[in-house]
């Protein structure tokens, strides 16, 4: 339902911001599976944004206690599931927080479909940090997809109108692991300096930027996906929309292709020198009819400018049903972009791989 | 699975291009719905662009018998099955069609799935044909739709370069109404002349172009849709991409805003004159945490250039090994996306429809 | 949804018993199966109970056409539709029908669900007519069975209190397929005649009897099914409760386990000759947490009586508020029993074959 | 998938027996819905078998922390997760366990489905413990259910051969309390002590005994269910089936009517005083067509006698592929019905809540 994704490797989120944990339940994993801990570790600091100012603002341990599914370190056939404590949880009459909704927050369409019968607390299920459980999952799934010569790889592809260089036709793993290592995950340096500089004008400001995240996936099996709903593009937008703040998801060449004549979007086949088919472009990301060509899938996700911005915004009471404003008060993040990297992998390897996993590869 | 989607009103899509018949079924229309079939072959039509050159090039009949789930002109409770019988079927040996893939076709991922073992005649069940039974199911469920008070309409916002006008904030029915009319269906007519204009000289070229999509829903109830993977954006994107050739699908700003700050791109609420909770903008497309905020959800699907080309094309001979070249031979539709609209609406139809009937809206 | 059933091998069923043709769709055949219509065919006569004089009561031809998902007289990788044209089908106003809803049939519920909006001539879509297209699914797809050495039988177990023979530990196939051949499908012929008097008797009564179908299935790998709410035996259940006129459903010694000590009930573990893990007794039904052990599966389906009989009974009418006699005019079939055999093996071939395919199998 | 159930209301249980914990996690619960922990509490108590000494070992505190769906004592309309933390876990190396597989429990097919790979220490996720967090999740939709005039009572039916009575026609709530409050949870209290005799002498015996639960549904909606694969039987039973030992369900009459004709299975429909339609038997067991015809729903599941039994018993070795004995060691529960019943409560309170709420009463 409305938490959940998958279908033979299936991954339900569940928590709230000020709730007594956050966590996950993923059911599927392959059985005997060996966890690298300190890999996984490193990938949820990834998320924090741990190795600079930008992103991060309060510490959060965001360590994940395994109640089942593990045993000796390895999946061990039954549903995993992981915990996140909650160090910052509060208690206290949370519904009058909902009276005057934040604009671009949930705060509205939670009041419209629950009333008042809803945590809204720090955002509740819908804040970001219920991301954390997402990437303790998807963490996983890229170790276990690895090991079947599957690597994910992204990186901040636009922030504020700066533009990062696209990923190369054939991107490797060896890039992927580059660029993770980075402060801000970007191909391109000096573009990178540039959105950070864009990141801290918007701060100064009170303001926030957008931006996009680009995704490959590479040593995915041909032959992967099935036609029209059940293809992998329907399967990947699907869990990514899922991602907080994601409002576009495209594939290869994406909107551009809408600028392309056919001549030119068309990707030539040839044969390779080990024998496998390949194209010197890759417009079609990797996909045709929803199914693998082989080729790298290439896809890149939108996310909108955070919505909690520290200036006077114009909103209604809902109790008093005047119009009013509001001032968000306290520091926010002035983009969820970075962040949104190893996000948008995890979403990415936990859907592969179920895919995978359908197919028993 | 593959061919199906939907929760409550689940959609089967079923046919080759060149079999029997292609088809739906469909689970849970609401009983007792009057069904106005010239309305809904006024609807049909529009699929097959009937009314200029620019896009269809055989003469299709595709008119459906109902076989089920319909009784004294009303939906009678059971599943709808309806069937589009094929005039051009064709049989003999199809499996050497697969030889030499056509680059940008589901031919070669056919091929890594099933080996020979496919009916890829005519495109087999990737054929854009397979839009016509969606375009049934989904133009009842318009019908059921407006009788609820939804109203959706599309039209070109893109091809080849040339630009439309956007849908205003707040669409109405009787702008969508216009539009479906026209010959080839967009807001701004000149623009629309512009267009015919670069698709005929596509099509003088032997070439393909793509385009854009734009389809906005009014009168949806706000607080539809369920947070995280269950929204209304997961669900509209998950069957948007089952429609063949879409490459990218956003919402509201979409992609745009990445290049907007927080101070833009958040819809500032108010009360209108009804009492009802408005913004001045929709960046957000309606929709805020996967739930209807109660303003239009705006979307747009990105289509690439039709496949089908007449130049020579690079391709490889998978029997032989060897890389080789091909030259499709016949008429090509110059471009899908005039076709497509109807189609986006359709499948926006059944999703937006499928929503409701979970919540018995 | 309702009419729906499977995972990676999706069966829909669609038709009104007196609408233009009942069918189905499958979705996830493998591609390439060869389909032996003649060996079909029979095996849809074995519902149609053509033997004898005891079951059928009107010519019914039941032959599918194949709208799709075959070319060249195999699976082609695509849904599957399959029709079959009512002959015997008639218009008119029949929500009357529905005022005095008939004791033991869906009139009442159905009526209760959708009001007059619902057709309900002949049964409707619950007529046990509508496991026509369920045995062209199921025959299909115990062909694909065999071919992978599963192979299904059924027999009639008990009709009115008389009880055939049980199926030996092992039974093999050339018991199925003998059972299959006669005129009532027993082990037990003696049993056969007995019964055939019982129904006879009803039939001379004006009324019907109930009885239990018991099923096999051997050949299934060992490891199939998943814990708790997954397993073969939720999967199956599922799926045989989904047959008119079934109210019980059991595995192995099923409900005589309740009479049992576990030291009786246990089935011991040995090794076979050929090295494999088999037990002198069976009582598991072949299948320990809801995983298959390799053992045979055994199953028993309890049929009530058709509640078609010819003489009076009390029942309500829905318009007038008041208690009401009526009396079902027709000749009726005075057991369902003999007729179902074939349907228990069409849904334990198409759920057995599912859980094969999600294990790639 | 496997541990997983429902489809607007979906339960997710996780946890093995020697792990961290077992808990549950529970999608669409009505939002502000208050939930009395008391009286939660007693409700597990029952499944503990808290009030004598024939059915608990060992003195679990089974007390459920609430991580997420729950604020200020009511649900909160995010996901529900509880956890049960075991007190009583140990580590070690468990894979030599499986070598010589228990008879009756899942050691083989867990072995046959995984290999090593699987956590089978004190059963794993088969374990009869994880039923705990089913009857959190199942003890809260009863609550709710209440709320809404439904309640549910269950009884030890039969056990070892002795027969309880049978719930009348129209059994009420007081007949629910009180049963839940005895000892044994029978309607006739003589059979009650003659069970406990059997089982204490099936203990004596180092053997144990299996039985049949009756559960009755009052108060569902007429209406609910849907035709064919999405009836009321089919969801309760596929649920049912995935508590530990179950081995058939059936529904009012259910294998009965086997034995009875048509005139005597057939429930004859009148009018109530108040004007309900109502019959005076129930073999329908409230179900035609799958749809609920608003008198109660009665069923029964079949367990099987506890394979947990203390003598010397016939296996196999899995790793020397020689025939052995094993004697399991340590105190056995010679029951599993009586701490059943609670839980076929509970899981029937989770399947009809569900349907109701896809119906959104």
């Amino acid at each position: 339902m409305s938490s959940e994704f998958g279908k033979k490797l299936t991954v339900s989120i569940f928590g709230q911001s000020h709730g007594e944990a956050i966590g996950c339940v993923v059911n599927g994993f392959p059985a005997g599976e060996e966890i690298d801990f300190d890999k996984l570790s490193r990938f949820m600091d990834r998320r924090r944004g741990g190795k600079g100012a930008h992103s991060t603002l309060r510490a959060e341990a965001d360590k994940p206690e395994f109640l089942s599914g593990v045993a000796e370190g390895k999946t061990c056939a039954f549903p995993l599931c992981a915990i996140i404590k909650n160090a910052d949880k509060r208690s206290g009459d949370y519904s009058a927080l909902q009276n005057t909704p934040r604009p671009g927050h949930a705060d509205l369409t939670a009041y419209f479909k629950w009333g008042r019968n809803v945590d809204m607390r720090g955002g509740g299920h819908f804040s970001g940090r219920l991301t954390a459980p997402i990437c303790v999952a998807g963490g996983i799934a890229k170790q276990i997809l690895e090991r079947k010569g599957v690597f994910i790889g992204a990186h901040v592809s636009q922030i504020a109108g700066v533009k990062d260089a696209s990923f190369p036709v054939f991107p490797e793993k060896a890039m992927f692991d580059e660029i993770s290592e980075k402060k801000i995950p970007v191909i391109d340096d000096q573009a990178g300096d540039e959105m950070l500089s864009e990141i801290e004008q918007a701060r100064l400001s009170l303001d926030s930027v957008g931006g996009i995240v680009e995704c490959a996936i590479i040593g995915v099996p041909e032959g992967l996906g099935n036609p029209m709903f059940d293809g992998v593009e329907n399967r990947l937008a699907q869990a990514i929309f899922g991602i907080p703040a994601v409002k576009g998801v495209e594939f290869g060449a994406g909107f551009e292709a809408a600028n392309l004549r056919g001549s030119q979007n068309n990707d030539a086949f040839f044969f390779d020198e080990k024998g496998r088919v390949r194209s010197e472009t890759n417009h079609s990301g990797g996909i045709l009819g929803g199914i693998t060509t082989g080729m790298p899938i290439t896809l890149r996700a939108a996310f909108k400018p955070t919505p909690s911005i520290s200036g006077k915004q114009k909103t209604v009471n809902l109790e008093t049903k005047e119009n009013t404003e509001i001032e968000i008060s306290g520091r926010h993040d002035p983009t969820v972009v970075i962040r949104a990297v190893p996000v948008v992998e995890a979403v990415c390897a936990l859907t592969v791989l179920d895919m995978m996993l359908e197919e028993n590869q």
